[in-house]
C-alpha cells in the first residue's frame, strides 16, 4: 500500500490526514513521542476505529502497547500529502481577509508557502506584507511563471472574482481556494475548494434557532 | 410542506439555501425579477434538477415559462433559515481574522448581526471596531446575557480555544463557529461548525500536485 500512488484517497481522508498532522505537531511540542489512536480520536471527535482505518490506508499501523510514533507518523503523512519539491501559493486580494491568511499561514508548513500577494490597489502593492512581496495584478503572468506558483487563494471583492480567477488560470495556476461569495465555474482540469463565511454562519444560526 | 417545521432539512440543503439567497440578492441588484432553475444551477455548479428539488423541499415551485420570482424566493428562504426575531452573534479574538470577518459580515443580513467583539488584549477592547463594540473577555457573561447573544465566532489563538469556548458556553451561547485549528469537543446540545484554513489549503495542494 505504501508504494502505490495515493491520488485515489478520498478528499475527506486527505482533510483528516492534514488534521492529524496538525495535532501531532502539537503533541510533539508537549514532548510526547507516542500517541494512541483513542487519543487522536478524542481530539478529533472520531471513533478510534476511524483513526486506525485512516492510518492503515496510508500503510501505517501502530503498536498495541505503545501506540503510534509521533515523529514517524508526521513524516509518513508528509510523504503522502506534501509535494516532494514543495508548492507555492499566491494570494489575490490584500484586504483584511487576505492579510489575515498571510500572517496566519506564514511559516506553518515547510512544503507549502505563500510567496506572493496581488491587488489592484497600488497602495497595497510594491511592498512586503507579513514577509510576502505584494504586486499589482498586472504582474500576475510574470510572477506566477517566475515563481512557479500552482495555487491561488482568492479573497478579492465578489464583482472581481471571475475576472481575477481567469487571469490566474491564464497564467498557469492549477488550483483555486475561493473565499469570495461567488461560486466559480472552472475547467475540469482545475481544482477548486470553495468556502463562504456567510453560509457557515447562516447554517449555524438555523441550527441554533428555537 | 410550508407549514411544517423545517428543522429536519439536511445541513447541506441549508447551506445551499443560504447560497441561493446570496445569488438571488445579486440577481435582484441587476434588476432581474425572474430566474430559471437552470440559471441558478449554472451559478452554483449544480444540476437544474437538484435546484428544483431543493426549492420544492421548502414548498416552492417556479413557473415553467417565467421561472422563479426572485423577491418571492428571497422571502421564502428567509422564512425558513432566518429566525423571526433575529439572532445575535459575538466574535472572540480581534486579530486580523476576527476583524476581517467583522467588516465582511457587517450589515449583510437583517436577521443575523455581529453585535460584540471580545479579546483579552486591552489595546483592542473598550472601543468600537467596524461599528461593533469590543469588550475584554472578563465581560463575556454580562454582555452575552444583556444582548441575548446565541452564537460565537471563535478566532482566538489555538492555545486559548478550549478555555474561551467554555466561557461562552457558561454564558449561555448555543452555537460556535470555530475558526481555530483546534477541534472542539462540546456538549450534545451545542451546535458546532468548524473550519480550518490550513486543512483546505493542504487538501487543495494534494489535489494539485503532480
Amino acid at each position: 500500500m505504501t508504494n502505490k500512488n495515493h491520488k485515489d484517497l478520498p478528499g475527506k481522508t486527505i482533510e483528516r490526514l492534514s488534521q492529524y498532522r496538525r495535532l501531532l505537531y502539537n503533541i510533539l511540542q508537549q514532548n510526547k513521542h507516542n500517541v494512541y489512536s483513542h487519543e487522536l480520536a478524542a481530539l478529533m471527535n472520531l471513533t478510534p476505529v476511524q483513526v486506525r482505518r485512516d492510518l492503515m490506508l496510508i500503510g501505517h499501523s501502530g503498536s498495541q502497547s505503545k501506540g503510534y510514533n509521533v515523529k514517524g507518523l508526521i513524516t509518513l503523512i508528509g510523504r503522502i500529502i506534501d509535494s516532494e519539491t514543495g508548492q507555492k501559493v499566491a494570494i489575490a486580494g490584500l484586504g483584511n481577509l487576505g492579510r489575515a491568511i498571510m500572517s496566519y499561514f506564514s511559516g506553518k508548513r515547510e512544503k507549502l508557502s505563500i510567496v506572493a500577494g496581488f491587488d489592484n490597489d497600488t497602495q497595497k502593492t510594491e511592498r512586503i506584507i507579513a514577509g510576502i512581496p505584494c504586486y499589482h495584478i498586472n504582474k500576475i503572468q510574470e510572477v506566477i511563471a517566475k515563481e512557479n506558483i500552482s495555487i491561488v487563494i482568492l479573497t478579492v471583492a465578489p464583482e472581481a472574482a471571475h475576472e481575477v480567477a481567469r487571469l490566474f488560470l491564464d497564467a498557469g495556476v492549477k488550483g483555486i481556494l475561493n473565499y469570495t461569495s461567488v461560486p466559480l465555474t472552472l475547467p475540469d482540469n482545475i481544482h477548486l475548494e470553495e468556502y463562504d463565511i456567510v453560509t457557515s454562519l447562516e447554517k449555524l444560526a438555523f441550527l441554533v434557532k428555537e
